[in-house]
């Protein structure tokens, strides 16, 4: 039988401990293709180089196992990598590991999330891994078993179409996990507290500071289970409707 | 009775004419408080600027009218416009007119549609308009009506909270267009074509160019609204969970 395939990205960039961590953690698993920014996109959300060239570097070629840098954001990643580098789509793209947690409205932000969702528009099962850490020196262990697990599953079974997995990880020791649970994505909000600063010609600049307000915190959100202890997998669509407010509209149409 | 205010943001940029028509059309309805990006950032979708100070230029400052440009991202305008620059929440945000179509999944890499959402997730009705047309020229009359009407509508009667509105506008003369038409998103993917070149130091580098290929334009979609002629209304959700897919899951750990 064929080894399977796994495409990885990430949006903190290819040397980030996080994605090298979820490398070690997959590599028995399947063949590997990484195509990873050459420098950090954080924030960067599902934005696309227009206007500018994009580079690929080759910075290891060994059989079944490829890791590439790409001068783009982490969308650009995934489209040039899949177009140019793979001649069957793979059968698994994973992107992270992000340095922080995507839960909640995170994601809107999230050039982690972003890359998985590309990779379902593009019909590749996508899973995106977050750690509820936002700092560089992290320490991922508590990642690897439900890693391991849950692209285990993803290889043997594969994902529906047009879903998205959005995976996070609460910063515990791995003995301290409770488990993985399946969610909903909360609503939340960030709190800004711009930092408004005047420089040294009299003109106002503004620092992006704040912190996360998970505003619903109820049992069956995911920043619920992160909370508790559990890893919190939430499906994601890519159909963005509310179909709640379409019936509503549609009824009050035919009542008018 | 105190007059309502508006909030009109865009990612094309604070001189673009899209959003100058936007701004003629609803001048009349409302105070007008303009907060767009100094330059054109499409393709941005929903990044934010990290690690890199904000400016904000005042550019008009008359009573009832206020514009500004700023240095960083459609959302960035959105998140420092909201807080640094109204003492109240306003009535309403609208965001565009964008150059180009955000129907279908185009909405991912939209950063109208993303400053869209940003007014939402912070509590204001939020309304994105596009015209299906690129080009920096376009005509953008036809735009007029649906956008006095819709946000006329608006300011009557609140949309209801965490929804955001995708309104696009099929590029026709303003006697050609059918009426407005509420939808659901279609499903779609851009095929992407990327143009592999070499530099004269022998290196390759990557253009994205690439269609957009609009997969479901079905009855209901928006993309069949539109190339049957309609304005196309979509409203959006902030909650991207699949509950469909959640919902079997959970099915099937009953059943297991």
């Amino acid at each position: 039988m064929k080894r399977q395939h796994i495409f990885i990205t990430n949006d903190d960039g290819v040397d980030a401990p996080g994605i090298r961590s979820l490398i070690n953690f997959v590599r028995p698993l399947a063949d590997i293709t990484v195509v990873a920014p050459q420098k950090g996109h954080s924030g960067q959300s599902h934005a696309v180089t227009v206007g500018v060239p994009i580079r690929l570097k080759r910075l290891v070629n060994e059989p079944g196992y490829r890791i590439f840098s790409c001068s783009g954001t982490p969308v650009d990643c995934v489209k040039l990598g899949l177009q140019q580098l793979c001649e069957e789509p793979p059968d698994l793209l994973i992107s992270g590991i992000n340095h922080g947690s995507n839960a909640g409205i995170n994601l809107f932000y999230s050039g982690t999330m972003a890359a998985a969702s590309e990779g379902t528009i593009n019909g590749i099962p996508s899973i995106g891994f977050s750690l509820c850490n936002y700092s560089h020196n992290a320490d991922f262990s508590a990642c690897k078993n439900p890693v391991i697990e849950i692209v285990n599953n993803a290889l043997e079974n594969p994902l529906p179409k047009g879903v998205t997995y959005n995976v996070n990880i609460p910063d515990l020791k791995p003995e301290e996990i409770k488990g993985i649970k399946e969610c909903r994505m909360g609503i939340g909000r960030w709190v800004e507290e711009f930092d408004k600063r005047t420089d040294p010609f009299g003109r106002d600049y503004f620092w992006l500071t704040g912190r996360y307000d998970p505003v619903e915190v109820v049992d069956g959100t995911d920043h619920h289970a992160l909370e508790n202890g559990f890893v919190s997998m939430v499906p994601l669509t890519l159909d963005m409707t509310n179909y709640t407010y379409l019936k509503n509209i549609a009824e009050n149409v035919q009542k008018g």
